[in-house]
């Protein structure tokens, strides 16, 4: 953020900078000054010095302004805020507000009002406004028509560049940057696009359909907006149109929303890889509620802790070898932990390759023959740290007559170089096969991959143990 | 992906479906079709089809297309693509190729040259390219600077609209989209911005000045690149322009780039979160060697394994109790494992929404306070399962005399209840001790947390049971 012409370097001058600035106008009550500053600076800015205000202060405020610049600030206050000030202003003014805001954001507004609310409401809104807010609020959010804005500005294929710019002065809707402009026939059906750029450099009475890109990215309103932001991704773009079944261009997806989506998918798997269920209505951290946090979180606690008794049986049933030999009880622990670790990098590395497109399932035998290699050099290390900790923690004491340290450390160490190995398949082939069975790998969560390895592992322990040192 | 006219339904015409166009059309042999598709597709597809083909036949395409098409397709290749076909040219053509890339894209590969390779190569090139590269790759890829292109348009605060339409049109960078155009003095420093619309839509003879916006957002030429991605998404911004300490601008960093950055830190911090070491170069998980692989996760590995030797001493000492009753033994998996996925979901959840910016260090008691509330209704649950368990499985036979299960029960309820706080308690409150002392909250790893709570999970569970059983 930057002020005027003799700034201080920029590294003094930035966001919170701006928050003084608004902030000690305020004091001084220069309501002038401040309302000039409102309408200069980054509405993200003034909206986050508002939000810190009483209700009164921000309704006050916000009415100075043209709605314009209102609808802009407006729309870059939290959810919850919004719906706050819209539940304290009369309905009259909320349409006008309203008729001011991005489409999209508009549209999750309205959604989130009680039925009651939205009935009030639709009288006192423009027709235009109306019909938009009805139509986007039909689509579920997980779909490109639930993200998707209607402010966008189309041409004819057959007009000149003269006339499409003339078109796009007119309708270019005001409150938004201009990306992309659609070219479409007289139903709507769209025929490639043309960038700004493109008219402005072109000669007047070239036709718009000469310099038409034909062949374009877009999505379909009722495809998975994951695989809406892939496609912004993919193809760098600023912004990709929303088709319906006929064709016809019935919105846009601009890069931000494919921020947002990509941010909210990422918290999503991590989520999932955590052992922690998503669910529709996920929100901010402190303004879900601790009921729902538990909710998230219950299921996969509670199921891996009544599969946790497998471990304990497996136990159970080698009684008679612990007890003979306490110490392979010490370094019990050490073996599940080991196991859980190996096992849930391996498993993140998989997943994140996967949901990156960096590998695909129908290479699963490249990347367990990768993961082959490198846990057998990871079991080496484990295994050779672990024999030197047997071997000179020196707790002769435990040992049953008859068998030296270094015998049961080579016995431990093995069995812990096997159970690396195993853990770093079983996290990186249980993904890959769940996606090979068209599933979403991060399903395999890495609480579930420790459990199954606990499993294994002591499977694994107690077998190499009464194997090498011949007892049963 | 959409061809002409009657195409059909949104849903069957894809990438896929260009890819098939093209591979159907090299295999008809109708080379002047497939050219002119490639100039016709996007370049992302073309880039992907040729990709496939044998490096001769690639050279041999791209040799068909203007320099403009050869450029903006070979910038979509991937960088080891890249540099075996610049190593398969000879260096005038590798010139004329790297004079059409995107500026940023160009830099990155100038970079992965030999020291020999840059010399030979460097007097080949135009003397604007030539010092562009040899700028641009002198910033470290983790700042500003080394994520940003130079391809922008500039204008001055005295031109009326028409004189800046006259210089954008003249001076645009062919190669790429304009989104804002930066408004400079005659050296350089940054006065603020105008976006294309804002030109297009004024009256010719407004003056540059009048619609300027002199409080923009940008980056330091310096700055970390994740502050620049957090500044592109918290501005909706299509790019941000980068200044040097006398506010000269030097750059422009994209909404592409900052994708492309979330999604690298966004596997960073999952990767440090698993206790995964991240590396300055991290590439894409086939290319990346094993050996590469083992470095990054032996150190955790390792480093925990030796720490797990705790536990086992604990239970060493415990030796006694747990002779005694066998059945505690059965239990302490599921301690441990219990622990360490409420400890590891409470981090997960806390670390991603610091990284969002939802919650701030300093809230932490309230934080902890919510943590407290999640994990006392998770307790209640698990341990009211745990003594469920106990009860009913009758593994009476294990018990001393003088024991009854529902008594042993409680017992190992009580425990694994307080286990389930005091790790959601650790889980949560580490990442906040982190943040606060000013690190990285993604560094505390969810290994090393599993391994912490293992420990107090066995302390917690032995004095508990010393206590209630009334044994030493």
């Amino acid at each position: 953020m930057k002020p005027e012409d003799n700034s201080p370097q920029p590294e003094e001058v930035n966001e919170a900078l701006n928050q003084d600035l608004l902030q000690d106008l305020s004091e001084q009550g220069k309501t002038k000054e401040l309302v000039e500053m409102f309408e200069e600076l980054p509405t993200m800015d003034v909206a986050e010095f508002l939000s810190e205000k009483p209700l009164n202060e921000i309704l006050a405020h916000l009415r100075k302004l043209d709605l314009d610049d209102q609808g802009r600030i407006f729309s870059d206050f939290a959810h919850d805020l919004q719906l706050e000030i819209f539940r304290n202003m009369e309905r009259r003014e909320c349409a006008h507000l309203m008729g001011h805001m991005f489409s999209d954001i508009r549209a999750d507004l309205y959604q989130e009002l009680t039925k009651d609310e939205q009935i009030e409401l639709l009288p006192y809104l423009d027709r235009k406004v109306r019909e938009d807010v009805i139509i986007l609020s039909a689509y579920p959010p997980e779909c490109a028509g639930g993200i998707m804005t209607t402010d966008f500005a189309t041409i004819f294929a057959d007009m000149s560049a003269a006339e499409a710019m003339a078109k796009v002065r007119k309708d270019a809707p005001s409150k938004d940057m201009i990306f992309y402009i659609y070219v479409v026939d007289h139903s709507m059906v769209m025929k490639g696009f043309v960038t700004l750029k493109d008219l402005v450099m072109s000669e007047p009475q070239t036709k718009v359909i000469e310099m038409l890109s034909e062949f374009f990215v877009y999505a379909e309103v009722n495809e998975d907006r994951e695989s809406v932001a892939q496609k912004i991704e993919k193809y760098d773009l600023a912004a990709v149109p929303v088709l319906n079944s006929l064709n016809q261009l019935v919105g846009v997806v601009s890069h931000e929303a494919a921020i947002d989506i990509i941010q909210k998918e990422n918290t999503q798997d991590l989520e999932m890889f955590m052992g922690i269920m998503p669910t529709a209505n996920d929100g901010n951290y402190m303004t879900t509620s601790s009921f729902h946090h538990f909710k998230k979180r219950v299921v996969w606690l509670v199921s891996l802790a009544a599969i946790g008794i497998i471990s304990g049986m497996i136990i159970n049933e080698y009684q008679g070898v612990l007890e003979h030999f306490i110490i392979l009880a010490m370094y019990m622990p050490m073996m599940a932990a080991t196991g859980g670790n190996t096992g849930s990098q391996a498993a993140t590395v998989v997943i994140r390759a996967l949901s990156l497109g960096e590998i695909e399932d129908k290479d699963w035998y490249l990347i367990i023959f990768k993961e082959m290699k490198i846990s057998f050099m990871l079991s080496i290390c484990v295994a050779f740290l672990t024999y030197l900790k047997i071997a000179f923690l020196s707790f002769s004491s435990l040992l049953p007559k008859g068998f030296t340290m270094s015998y049961i450390g080579v016995t431990i160490a093995i069995a812990i170089a096997i159970q690396v190995i195993t853990s770093a398949l079983i996290g990186a082939g249980l993904p890959l096969l769940v996606r090979r069975l068209g599933g979403d790998p991060a399903v395999v969560a890495s609480p579930a991959i420790t459990t199954i390895v606990d499993i294994t592992g002591l499977l694994i322990y107690f077998t190499v143990a009464v194997h090498t040192l011949g007892i049963s």
